[in-house]
């Protein structure tokens, strides 16, 4: 019995292929999390379990697909980034948005349990909603980078100040709010220390600066004044034999994958690592 | 701290809403699942308890997403049909394939367990990639749908046949394959009969016909001869009250969600169910 | 000498078919055209040279591609219409937006001086934009030919009242701008007739129709009631042999183009038409 | 009489917003060249007025389009590039390639009697299509130049030699072709020499080179050695006042738009005209 007379519908499938030698960043956020939040009685502002468990989902991405160099994650977001060279599903958006964020999603529900051993999983379940953006240049991705860091630290700033008004002022939902009207960031600085002799430099990291998901290769001295200038240069492919790729592939394989809480907008995060823009493995570190 | 030097980043994503007023179908399907087989030991040719994990993840794909009125599955894929008049995510392509994967993934993780209480999920767990393929009528639609009830009918007829060589015949996989070139349907059936007494009719529905996941609504008599022919019509949206809206949403979420194992190419299915095309809720059976 | 080291760019040229088995509308517009209309002294409110002009080229456009099955213009503005079934170019977007722009603007200024014999052309020169709309169902297509002739009507009806107003009452263009501020169609039929005993009725069909492009068939008598309500199954492709899909050809080639100025809202204009949605050739009348 | 039951069909239309920062090629391409040039007697390898004609287009072209900052001609097509910070038509490519289609076709015929006073046109008529592709980096958009002009050498080197066989050899066009068969570019040469005692070095530039459209500014020095390797920065734009944005558009608009046949291969070529990069203008040279 064949198959023909109905086939002609695969030709409705319209390709998707993102532009060659564009940063392609995958976008992954959480549907309907303040409900999940809620639920699951999370923490306010900030549940620790919460984000190690995305960090975790995020660590496993990275380790099943070793196209994406670098992960970028805050609260139920994560961005996941493919050099511009990548040629993964031949850059199908479908593809690449639908892997990761399954793999994510199967990560994450797969992990709940270790993080949140008293307070199983029931219907809904957590799931999450992607997207991919292709960027052109370096400076276009490390803002869109940025972009996401500037944006943690503004609401990570606004939720410690809003949630101590409420926590350890005794202040209701709408008052803090009320509160925080028009203040910028010195004003929220000032009541944190003033109010609850909290100084938000002390806050802890993974909230201040969110999570970076890396390979762990060693640091690399930055070489000259003008490392980030030339960028676009170093993220150049250079044409490599067979048995190279293969070497790389491998070295990356061998890579520990890793969580870290750094500042990802200044040059030295990215001159000390320059395999992010070069796609070029690093040196993996002795183990000890 | 303003984020707007950064923020224009925001303008390279890209649109891709789907064109109005065509069925969308995101397929799912189920990424290296001969690994997955292997490594769990899923029965030859078919393990009920893998398909019976998919039906449930499909399930709750439906039940959490009202605007699908009818799914598909065979195997490791997955169809769900939003209606041509949805506008959940305004059409937007990314989120409805992202959402869709998603949930359909967490589910599966979560459900796992229930189906293979003695296979405990490791590293790498499975996940689904998908896509969102556009319909302009219904005939298109129907025949998509049943390009893959055929698709489902030649593959479980092969399978069959071949593992019976295998498992009752004694072949090696490579002599079933020889064995098994250039033959038809008609042949395969033969084989199955005359070599191992079995009729391929008497085979099991969720096999021969794969799983339709539907809402439970009363069946209806077809009205006429002609009722396919008019399938357009039936699809075109109706203007109602906002009451009217919302007691259909309410007749909607209190339908069962139930999976069958039918014949989807013939007239009479989409005749006897013609809250498929038209989007309006049929009459919820009295539970018993 | 080889190309191979460069022809890699080709590989960025993204694909853009338009989806299969909607109905193609390619719209192009004037670029410009206030400007033109001022600097060839185009009359006012319509300039019958400026609209034949129009016309001549849409002719020429319809000829040259007979894959066209109707065309409706108004002003600077032309629609034409590529049935559903339609292959040209394999529906790449592009090419066939870029191929009517061309051919249009190419008969636009090679019939210039046959309408404008007096007014040779000067930089900068006509030109026209244009893009590709898809309809999946025959409503909407109507709807989309009703939407442009109702937007003919409205902008003939304030258009003829307005300079009316200026030509005959002797307003200025704010005095005139202001008087017709909130007027509905009554009001402006009613200004017309009172103040300049013109009865809006009587005014040319080509101002207040706009301009309809077809193939000139015998018409047909509309069958039974529901011709309209089964618009879509007349628009279904029946399969044919090659030498029925000559002969088609040959009577496309043979019909004349012609211009016409028809209320195309109404049913009757397509149930008398069917080969508009047919796409099968009508009747080609014996020439006298 | 409101539109609004129709309007609906607008929310049809797609966008299709070229990605941000990304070099955009606009090439059109005669339609149906062959049968032209057979029709009109274009003189055989390459018709000189032709090729004028195509430069008078594409000259009309860059001085209506000042956003386009070079253009490239060989034989029926022209390929013209908008620098990547360009937002015309906020980057719709639709509009980009009707836009430059349209007018280089209006040109085209409105000169044709200039270059052919003695072959006035006649349907069919000439006419052009057109695509848009985006190019990420200036190597990707240098390697898109240098690929059409690989291509101009390539097919003029062949030409020349195979009407040459043909004219001066008394071969017929078989004859030719098979007698160039398998030859590589230093083959006709040789041929070209040692039969008709042609120097292909010594053909005109315009065949060898192609035609490249520019604003006439005063060439620069280039600076250092690695200019080519800085292309990308600056590429970069600068952030500069209104009144700097109105210098630059007037100082482009008094800049003459020229041809040349030049190598546009070598980095050369781009270091001495740093504003097709830059997109700031140059200095417009004295009129003497």
């Amino acid at each position: 019995m064949a198959n023909s007379r109905f086939e002609y519908v695969k030709a409705f499938e319209q390709t998707d292929y993102l532009l060659p030698n564009t940063w392609v960043v995958v976008r992954i956020d959480g549907r309907g999390f303040t409900k999940l939040c809620a639920k699951y009685n999370f923490e306010k502002p900030n549940d620790r379990r919460a984000l190690d468990l995305m960090n975790g989902a995020a660590k496993a991405v990275m380790t099943e697909l070793p196209d994406i160099t670098i992960g970028y994650g805050v609260s139920d977001e994560y961005s996941f980034v493919f050099h511009k060279t990548c040629t993964l599903f031949e850059r199908r958006s479908s593809k690449l948005v639908s892997t990761v964020v399954s793999t994510f999603t199967s990560y994450y529900v797969h992990l709940w349990s270790t993080y949140f051993p008293d307070a199983p999983l029931s219907s809904p379940l957590p799931s999450f909603d992607g997207r991919a953006v292709c960027y052109p240049s370096v400076q276009n991705l490390r803002d869109y980078m940025s972009w996401r860091q500037v944006d943690c630290h503004i609401n990570n700033l606004y939720n410690t100040t809003f949630w101590s008004l409420i926590q350890l002022g005794g202040m209701s939902n709408i008052e803090a709010e009320k509160f925080l009207a028009g203040t910028v960031s010195a004003d929220k600085n000032e009541i944190l220390f003033s109010k609850f002799h909290i100084n938000y430099n002390n806050e802890p990291e993974i909230l201040k600066k969110g999570s970076v998901v890396l390979r762990d290769y060693e640091l690399v001295e930055p070489q000259g004044d003008n490392v980030a200038a030339a960028a676009d240069d170093i993220a150049e492919p250079v044409k490599q034999s067979k048995t190279q790729d293969e070497n790389d592939k491998k070295r990356r394989a061998k890579a520990r994958v890793m969580v870290e809480h750094l500042d990802i907008i200044r040059d030295d995060f990215w001159d000390r690592r320059p395999w992010l823009l070069s796609n070029k493995p690093g040196k993996v570190p002795k183990q000890t």
